[in-house]
């Protein structure tokens, strides 16, 4: 996967950040104070100590180009790239006022992605030796999922379902609704698209059994002890070699490997996208 | 102030909150395993060990209402209250496949805003035995100025400009593009709009002083030491008695009170706004 | 599942069909030649001598709500349900103007809708003997999806993919660049979100028994003669009994018994969107 | 006239029509499969045995643009003309990734409107020895009358008015309503901007002796045997030479002929455009 | 014609209005001056000395409604209506700061659409003694043309096309293009939708005979003398008794009896919309 | 301040103004007759007789550059230069059909845009000589705020706040809710963004006295009569040289000169945006 993101996929993104910023007069500092459109140079650097990852790059191009066809970016970095501080991630030219009314809708997107990007790689670097993939949740803001869980791949994370939409997640209101696990599983598989997996959230060994007998594509493991956790998985790969198990639920960096080490395939975490600080990164004109 | 936020001001941002959870087929898991619209009962309870602080409470009304008119919500609690462990903010009525649609959407909205009012919340009790306001920046999430500025209000904290159009901030290039800053402070107050104030950042001693004999309305004392803060507060106020100061950068929950102890105004903080902690929140079906 | 499309999945489909019927003046011949807003009577009724089904009911009411919340609508069928020719599906009560101004488009998604439904249906009651899944395709008419594929439920029809994103299919060409099937599947079971089924699509012997080697979750079984589909059958059903076996290409009304012996679970249609003639109804005033 | 559809004039169903096959993560199976931009080329051919006449071309260039401007596409065609089984219609050259993101979207825009330019052609073929036009109607699939309109005219036919703005057509509640045929069209030509040409639709030949009395610009013979045709054209053409005589209703590949001889001037057909079966084009890789 | 604008005709126009006046924090004054929701009641009134035609009124409504539920108006007048000097035109009942934030983008629209209203009437005025219409023209603003042409109609005026898509107007460049005023309107006659009228530009006498023969529906006579006028009358009324007239160019209040004398049928005045004062109203607690 | 409207920030308001001219079958006339693309010769001239200042050159630009990008324009003057009778703003190439699609839309803008400054101009004229400022106001037409007040700074006048949103301005009613001047005054301080001046109208000399005291930066004495304004200012001298001091209400070309030379320092003015008449040019081709 080469890690960009297209400019018409979020257009209406940009252009809704852009005008956040710059409703009624525009920018009535630089109007009124740099008059000309002498050609500046500028650049982007990152002033995190250490781990941070860097997400969205594109980005900052974008609100340039429909800013000001003037501005010119030349890359430095990638999507995806692990950073050292002070590091240059672009140089930017372009007219100074361009630049400045560009400056604050780039950096906003290039902080938040990067924060994610960068708390998505702390998890995946305990994980990754233990074969175990992170995956984010719909836990999102608003708005800002689809950059969110694409700086969840930069970090190198895995991608859970997008939305309500494009995977079946069984939860006890439907097992409720439905009479029951096994009516449950049988009722979506009937109607459900054939295209997606099944996936149900088992609360304990009974409902275990039940999901291992409808055959669900994958079982999740919501709150669990890492005990039972390990018992959980014993119990199913015992069964059905294939069912994919993800664990959820009371994931943080310093229970993550006892997680991992109960033989899971996947960990989603919440936190990923709806706590992870800001990476500091700063404009400087030369 | 009432502390609501009007629904004609985020309907937008709601809608395409609900899209991007409800693209294609919509909640494929709901709407093959609960067919009826019998109503079903259920709260919102805030699961955060303490310090909490309520932020967009309206906003989960107005999801609903989106979804289906057949939810009501009766409210508990109320935006920019302190929430104890497990209280609950609002009790929900409605067929149980559209709580359902509206539950995660709602709840990303609200443990957004409540994470960055309780942030906040945090930064005020700090800073108000001196007397000094906690203000937010521009460093936010892309589209979501609006709800997490009236966040930072629900918290205690004090609104900034809201972008570049609605308050003037003079920076060292707009400086260098007017030939100074006295030549900048004059040029603006020429042609800006006269409803708005005149605010300049300084960076040194020598600075300062152009910017008192401008008159600049508000002086904004970037990334000094609590000594060179103090003793910029002790020029200023010996020569204006009215001129506005704030101050930026490095600030902290650590740092703070000695910030406060100088005698400025109002303090900004990036922090509030771009790495705020989601508060943790839950839906639960009686 | 309830056959409805709720009002927010379409409402600005609704709002864009309605005003390409109602740009500038709007109606300009009901707006001078019936001044006032006395209520009339009026129903729609279906004129198709056999095989119609119905899809789109409720959007009739949506687009009433949006011209004139004085027009009101009481339902005498349901979407799914088969009609008789000149058989009434709702009675409309409001001012003569209103109605005429919701007619045409109103009736317009109506007949397409139930086009859709019909023909689905026709291909449905000659599969369900054999326990054969009848599925859209992605060959829909633009902006129109969403609807179009609700309608081949109402058909009694199963949706496949709605588009790119909930589900994959490996075409020749992705294989071409993977470097072969076996690397296809395993590269794309390493990234894709764990939540979707792996598809592939493939033309002979040898990719089939890689396709099984590489344990796709779905084979499709494209443009085969039906000796050669019973003869994959056999082979997949030999070493994977979970396997789900899609066949696409030159299906007809004529050659759909024959596919359906050959002993596949689904069958996609792209004729049922891109094809479907329309079902003739008219709305008449009492 | 040049058959071309202006970008602006759709640029908004463009955008709808791709986001509704790649909201979300996008194209899931491409994404992690072809993972760079090394140029490719493809061409789509049409795979019509017979009669197929081309619209819509311009269109797949206006996605391709909107996907990625590293596509390129020659033109081998124009919309308007004939096409002979697997003739190809342009040439492309872009990212593998790109062409098949642009794949669907654009097939389905130029097998829905070929397809109603072809249907189209077959009705003018038979009009044309006697100098009758074939007119649309607004029977079109929602949102799409501009494109399906435009398709008519690709297939020689002619356009009616586009909706309720821009022509009157006084249909019997109008009548009941303004208390007579008369009445209705003396109000309407006191009213209506005087561009427009006043349309009635009659159902008998006292409102026929009517219309004429009020000299309506065009006379809309409704669901009339061919006997009673040529009875009211005789009538018609006896006392007002200019008037247009348009007929609609019962009218297909059969009956058209025995309707072109009755001397009127103008057929509506609302099969052209809500029952064109689509025209079968396909995209291949070199 | 009863004088309302509908809701959905003019919703994204309100919304925007609305959106202009309100960006960023929304009404900063109101919000925190007027803490509560209590209601207060308020009316609008005309200022103006004489001669004012009321337009708009509707529009308040819709406002107010978008704005808080809890305003409620009624009405004291309607769409068409003279006002005197002091005469409210509705009373207003809800919460203070929400009738505050609805004030000023109410009276914005009213004020505007009065003036055009009363501007019509002063020519309508004049003209109707002759029967001769006052019409519009597309000079007007940008976004407004419907609020603008539907307050023509309430002063008593008539429409124009209301854009290029519903009239036909031959202009210079049109006959250079088509080689001839004869080769124009013939051209145009067998292409245009039969339900649009054919009108024509012309410059002189031998453009008026070629404009005749060619049997165009409208003929504009552009910046010609009354005499002129006149004589070009008696020409057209001497060989087509159907020929519509329009007058155009150089029409002001003094020149307009002069040109209404000619005979001919419709005047048409760009200053209707492009230069009418506004009207002035305000609004009032009690 | 260079004199420029950015194209980000008026996009949607030309699509729009574009889009109301040319809905349904777009240019029914040019379309059909003028069918190639040569390169015709145009331009754009002033025809007023004196004191017209250009306004809106550059939405000439970006309104062809949206139509077709085969137009190109080079302009002969800038926006804020003064016109002489004929004088040519802007030379255009491009196909025929293209320019006249773009022409009145154009037109519309700069007509509109060039009303407003040079009226703007002429109450500059007389106020400049005193020092005093000619301020816009908030009675805009809906939609066009952003584009009437850039025309007020053509025409050398000062913009005054563009919202709700962008400074406070304390009336009666926040009075009375406050419960006096003081109060209101006091509260608006300790709670909205500090980067706001705080402005109150004031009615009386004893809310003159409390404004003082309370410290307002901004005064407007609303509807005084000169010697009141001129007792004002000098109390307002007397106690706060800094204080702004705005007059507003019964404006006009024939007072402006009484009320500059009282002293005040600013004057804001209804009339120029709601009352400006058009300023005639004319697209004409070569």
């Amino acid at each position: 996967m080469i890690k960009i993101i297209e400019k018409y996929e979020i257009i209406d993104l940009i252009k809704g950040a852009i005008s956040e910023d710059m409703e009624g007069y525009g920018d009535i500092t630089s109007k009124y104070l740099i008059p000309d459109k002498n050609i500046s140079s500028a650049y982007i650097i990152c002033k995190e100590p250490e781990g941070a990852v860097l997400s969205g790059l594109d980005i900052a191009v974008y609100i340039c180009e429909e800013i000001d066809p003037m501005i010119s970016i030349k890359f430095l970095s990638d999507d995806g790239a692990s950073l050292d501080n002070m590091e240059g991630i672009c140089d930017i030219k372009g007219p100074a006022a361009s630049i400045l009314k560009a400056e604050r809708t780039s950096l906003n997107f290039i902080q938040h992605m990067s924060g994610i990007a960068s708390l998505t790689n702390r998890f995946v670097k305990i994980a990754a030796p233990f074969g175990v993939k992170i995956a984010d949740t719909r836990k999102t803001k608003p708005m800002l999922r689809k950059v969110e869980k694409y700086a969840v791949l930069c970090g190198g994370g895995h991608n859970h379902r997008f939305g309500l939409f494009d995977g079946v997640l069984i939860k006890d209101n439907h097992i409720a609704a439905a009479g029951g696990v096994l009516e449950a599983i049988n009722s979506i598989r009937t109607n459900v698209p054939h295209t997606v997996r099944i996936e149900i959230e088992i609360k304990d060994f009974d409902e275990l059994d039940l999901a291992i007998k409808g055959k669900a594509d994958i079982i999740m493991l919501d709150n669990m002890s890492p005990e039972d956790m390990a018992k959980a998985v014993k119990i199913i790969r015992g069964k059905q070699e294939e069912t994919i198990i993800e664990a959820s639920g009371n994931v943080n960096l310093k229970t993550l490997e006892d997680i991992c080490k109960t033989g899971i395939d996947v960990v989603s975490v919440g936190a990923l996208t709806h706590s992870a600080p800001a990476i500091d990164f700063s404009l400087e004109f030369e």
